[in-house]
């Protein structure tokens, strides 16, 4: 049994439905699909959570809504007329759509709970009817149904552990079942939304807990790539990668994946596929717990920016027991989360995502802080970060490939800030300044795949010296 | 006006105090002297602090204590005897060591700082009566006396501050002052010792209190060398280095200074000289504040061996508010302290030296600890380590010093454990095998000054491509 997940722009038009619903037909396995509200069909459309996003706002600000109103239905509208589905679904989620209005406002963060996961709702119940029409036998289940029980954090539910049993429930059903992504219910039975992108998320949990032999992410590309395509030209693609890679990738700024929501699958051992519903045929890449590392010791280069680096020095610190925690109560005491704390013998520098320090009190009052309560020697700040990983789960046992890192930072011109390698068996990490970015991941993107890199041959030379 | 120190092996002979004497005269600007207790006169010999300690030791425990008495004696008695001098020195050291045996033995530790500082403090004795007997305006000063005010630690005394403003007067006294080293006095007038070797405590001490135009630390080497004599053949001198560089080659197992002793020097801005008295016209090495980098970028490279790293991996370990905090907390509490915490997305390292683990007992509980209270997906430790650090103030900021450092890793077929760069902008620090330091440290020191290397033009070619 797979459990297959179809992402925004998947089910964004009719002619996205009839794809996806091909896909279903082309493999019996594909049991349980998980459906996203409908997103871009254009660059420049506008995705229907978006849509009712706004219309949520306008709602508690008491405003008009008609033309919103309007505009959300006709998105699905569309889809039902131009399909030839005439089952009485778009009267039911019209309907549904109205009653939105009417809700109790006593809480603002259900009201947009409520008005958020209509998106995938209603679309789930059209692709059912969908379904239908084409003579599939499927049915369309809501999560509270499927026992998809979730803590009352709107915006931000966690799985309950009680899920993976009820879900179990499901394998007994016969057709395909349709449920909508996004949301659960709580143990009070109040509708609560994950965080943003949290169709995945739904998708995880129902693999993990139907015991899926492969969770599919249908998304509008072929691959993950081994590089950004925006900053390599035609980066190759990655075939497999394992869920600890997935994850430093997806921490450096490849954004396939909302990560968190691998969890449920990584616990429960579950395949995952992403592929493409514009391509199915293209073999897509499997993320696994195992794969052969010899073949690819690095699966990809990815960097991101927006990070700052505190340096704090001071002589003899070394020797003073609790420096290093009390550094970390500080910057906890302020609310701050801290990324990396890489340390000499009298210096020690922390690495923070940047966007933390948009309040400027803050950032005096954590340096004030440290100079003061640390009484060190000097603590500076430096902007305009950014980190390069390399990722590949088992290469930093290689003699050498560190070696060829380094050697392409230089080639590339580029000063490396800090290196934080061998602390992470999955990648090696590389500080440098933003604007130098995306010359150095060409420059590691060329060592470790160019196939045609004049100075390969050196390096090779450089490491047989012996 | 310098302040000159000279160790025990300077100071252990009278053809030693010949040499010292000459040394003193050739300087005017030589006003101050710290005198060690005569060290070994060659190898196999016994340091006077040694006989002390065993002397000390058995008056502790009510033994007899003729035959130590009479070989302390005879130290300072052939010296004498050798040298010509009889005005009364000998008779009046001998009455000092005498009187040991009728101290107080309410507390021990009292017993042995004074019993070991007799070593120091009859031998600046002897050597100010050698300097009359040479007509040399010269007196012994003794700490009390010259102002040295310590806290009330016995064995690991910490100057105070009056000590500074104490020491001025010294200025005013004409001819050689001579002091013993490695003692001050507590504000009751108590004698109290500093932690061994801490004869440069005192030189340094004294020379920032006069405001010393240079803190000249005479020793038995020309230099201090840039890589270990017993791992690289026939390694550089190094010519100058700054007080930061020092600090770090001491840290990874340079001894030849007591690195805790140059902070009162470093925080005056003397600058320390170290020369050898065997060879006083060597330049020697200076320790400075600033020196010119682009000459020498690296100015050593050290290794010391007996780290281990434990190793901590946790899915999402990253969004977890607090997490390298209280890992830190649970070494503070077990009494650990920790070297360094590289971090990777979801895993940690905290490098710590392996001696703290000497009881089992400690290791068990920690693992333990970590396993259950932060909830961690493995905890496992790794064990002898080595770190091997290339040391040069400002290199971290040239390109491709990293690139020649990993290329030297690889070239020697060694596997880098662990690389730490940027955090301190002194050093490059690298974990390896303790088995495979030396041929790294050979491999490094090659790439970094061989003069002969046949590689270098080739990571010069890598290094110009770009």
């Amino acid at each position: 049994m797979k459990v297959s997940k179809f992402g925004g722009t998947s089910v964004a038009s009719a002619e996205q439905f009839k794809k996806v619903a091909q896909i279903i037909k082309d493999d019996p396995e594909r049991k349980v699909v998980i459906v996203s509200a409908p997103g871009k069909r254009f660059s420049g459309d506008t995705k229907t959570t978006d849509l009712l996003i706004e219309f949520g706002e306008k709602i508690l600000r008491n405003e008009n809504v008609e033309n919103e109103l309007l505009e959300i239905i006709n998105r699905y509208d569309n889809i039902a007329t131009e399909l030839g589905i005439n089952n009485g679904v778009i009267a039911e989620i019209t309907a549904n759509l109205h009653a939105l209005r009417e809700l109790d406002r006593s809480n603002n963060q259900r009201v947009m709970d409520r008005i958020k996961a209509s998106g995938e709702d209603n679309n789930a119940e059209l692709f059912a009817a969908y379904m239908n029409h084409l003579e599939i036998e499927a049915s369309y289940v809501n999560p509270q149904e499927a026992g998809i029980v979730v803590s009352d954090e709107p915006g931000n539910a966690q799985v309950l552990p009680e899920t993976f049993e009820n879900l179990k429930k499901l394998k007994l059903r016969s057709g395909v079942l349709i449920i909508p992504g996004f949301f659960g219910y709580s143990p009070d039975g109040e509708l609560v939304t994950f965080s943003r992108g949290g169709s995945d998320i739904t998708g995880s949990i129902v693999a993990a807990g139907v015991g899926a032999t492969l969770y599919e992410n249908f998304t509008d590309v072929d691959s993950v790539f081994s590089a950004n395509p925006a900053v390599v030209e035609n980066p190759r693609a990655i075939e497999e990668l394992t869920y600890k890679e997935m994850r430093e990738l997806s921490y450096a700024g490849f954004s396939v994946f909302h990560d968190e929501a691998l969890i449920p699958a990584f616990r429960a051992e579950i395949p995952v596929c992403i592929k493409n519903t514009n391509n199915p045929s293209a073999r897509g890449t499997f993320v696994v717990l195992e794969r052969n590392y010899e073949k690819n010791p690095i699966v990809g280069i990815a960097s991101d920016s927006g990070f700052c680096s505190i340096h704090v020095s001071k002589y003899l610190m070394n020797r003073e027991v609790g420096f290093g925690r009390r550094l970390l109560q500080i910057l906890e005491d302020e609310g701050l989360s801290y990324e990396h704390m890489p340390s000499g013998i009298d210096e020690t520098s922390v690495i923070l995502r940047e966007r933390q320090f948009n309040n400027n009190d803050t950032e005096t009052r954590v340096m004030e802080r440290i100079r003061s309560e640390l009484q060190v020697d000097s603590v500076t700040i430096k902007r305009n970060q950014a980190m390069i990983m390399v990722v590949g789960e088992g290469m930093t046992h290689q003699v050498g490939i560190s070696a060829k890192a380094t050697a392409a930072f230089a080639r590339a011109d580029v000063n490396i800030e800090m290196i934080n390698q061998g602390s992470s068996e999955v990648s090696m990490m590389f500080a440098v300044q933003e604007n130098d970015a995306a010359e150095a991941v060409r420059s590691l993107y060329k060592e470790y795949y160019g196939e045609n890199v004049e100075t390969d041959g050196l390096i090779q030379e450089v490491l047989e010296i012996k």
